[in-house]
């Protein structure tokens, strides 16, 4: 069992109920990052499921939970031969720290696709990326030692003082352990890279209050890349768009979640 | 009070519970289009919280409900200063037809975007688009008489034979009756448009599976604009994007959906 296995495991209590751990890893600001939750939560669901994949994902962050013991409650709303759909709650001391709607299928190994849109971007090879800069225990980013992030060079400007001026963000991705993507892998994937409003210049903790992703292949072995855009910045919330493109050039995952602009 | 207003109204029973009437006149091929569903739940939604504004709204559609009572069950997961969040659900004769998570918060009208990316299509004026053609009764399309759609040109190809072979439909949108959108109009028209894989030619019921939306502006009087795209139809599964926005050129709401390609 791999790191992240073990950090994001789920053990039936009942048909209704999983414990889960929350892993001190996985923090950025001292806060449990939101992309592990949602893997977390999906163990719960998947397990419990007669499907094999969580297509659909929604999450609507409630609180910041602390590493601990936790509790996943699940409630089958169907159970069809397509898809079904589960509720889950992530549950801590008794008050629910994030809420889904997870709709799970059976995707197929070799799929081909009928149509697919080109990638909205295009990065230079691995060796020609940027990695993040170790952000200092400051930061309590414990997450920072589990992965591995190369930055398309423009998209790191707001480190060194030149931010892009747009709301964008891509890397190639990896868990600095080896294993291969996996589908709860790609939860962690969509909330991993830092706040695209970062290459506006707005700092500080954006808290994301909903997130919603879609599986829509299984990824191959080897980096992801991530590529991560945004719409519209205003009244204190911005949008942020993530692509999950795997080695073998296909789209794996399709994200968006509103957050609230840092203030920090 | 509207038509639209009537057909979407929540009538609150107790803190939990509302009352609504689904409203025959909004069917697509015999069912009721899910943006009506989500436009009467949030009224539910918004009515009960102390929040004005759906401002993003996540819905798992589990079953296809019939025209008359239903209700409208709520739970109030969190209740805070900038957003509170409610999972509601649609339930006939006992069942659950429709399962959605909705934050709410309250917009400022005259919010001025802090950084915005431009229209990803600008579209003919209205008098150089195309109207929806009249699908006949055999469609079962009651939403036909409610709703006033011009497209784009190429993006009605597929209705004459000439499909652009992109996943896309655009359009501007009202309704027929003279209302001014408000963030109830914004729910239907992010799942108005025929669905966008009709423009590669494949037809037949699309059922939306999940579609998260967010309302990002308060939308100005007169006509929405819909810009939709997809990126991906594979192994079944299709997603589709809309954009709404308003006469004033602002970005008024984001969607993603995931549907099913269509069998028939």
């Amino acid at each position: 069992m791999t790191k992240f296995d073990e950090a994001t495991q789920a053990t039936r209590v009942d048909e209704h109920t999983y414990d889960v751990c929350l892993d001190p890893g996985y923090t950025v600001a001292g806060a449990l990052n939101g992309g592990y939750l949602m893997a977390t939560v999906l163990r719960a669901v998947t397990d419990a499921s007669p499907h094999a994949h969580p297509v659909s994902t929604s999450a609507h962050f409630l609180r910041t939970p602390k590493p601990g013991p936790a509790r996943v409650r699940l409630e089958q709303m169907k159970t069809g031969r397509t898809a079904a759909v589960t509720r889950a709650t992530l549950v801590q001391d008794g008050t629910a720290y994030l809420d889904t709607l997870a709709t799970t299928a059976t995707l197929r190994e070799d799929a081909d696709p009928d149509w697919a849109a080109p990638p909205g971007a295009v990065l230079p090879p691995v060796e020609e990326c940027l990695p993040l800069p170790d952000p200092g225990p400051e930061f309590a980013m414990t997450l920072h030692e589990r992965i591995d992030l190369r930055f398309d060079p423009p998209t790191l400007g707001w480190s060194r003082g030149a931010p892009s001026g747009r709301v964008e963000m891509r890397a190639h991705f990896r868990l600095r352990e080896e294993i291969d993507p996996d589908p709860h892998l790609i939860a962690l994937a969509v909330d991993v890279l830092p706040p695209a409003v970062f290459s506006i210049g707005s700092f500080g903790w954006a808290p994301t209050v909903e997130l919603s992703w879609h599986l829509r292949a299984l990824p191959a072995p080897g980096w992801l890349t991530l590529i991560c855009g945004g719409r519209l910045v205003s009244d204190g919330w911005f949008d942020e768009e993530v692509e999950v493109w795997d080695e073998a050039g296909r789209l794996i995952a399709q994200s968006r979640q509103l957050a609230r602009v840092g203030r920090g």
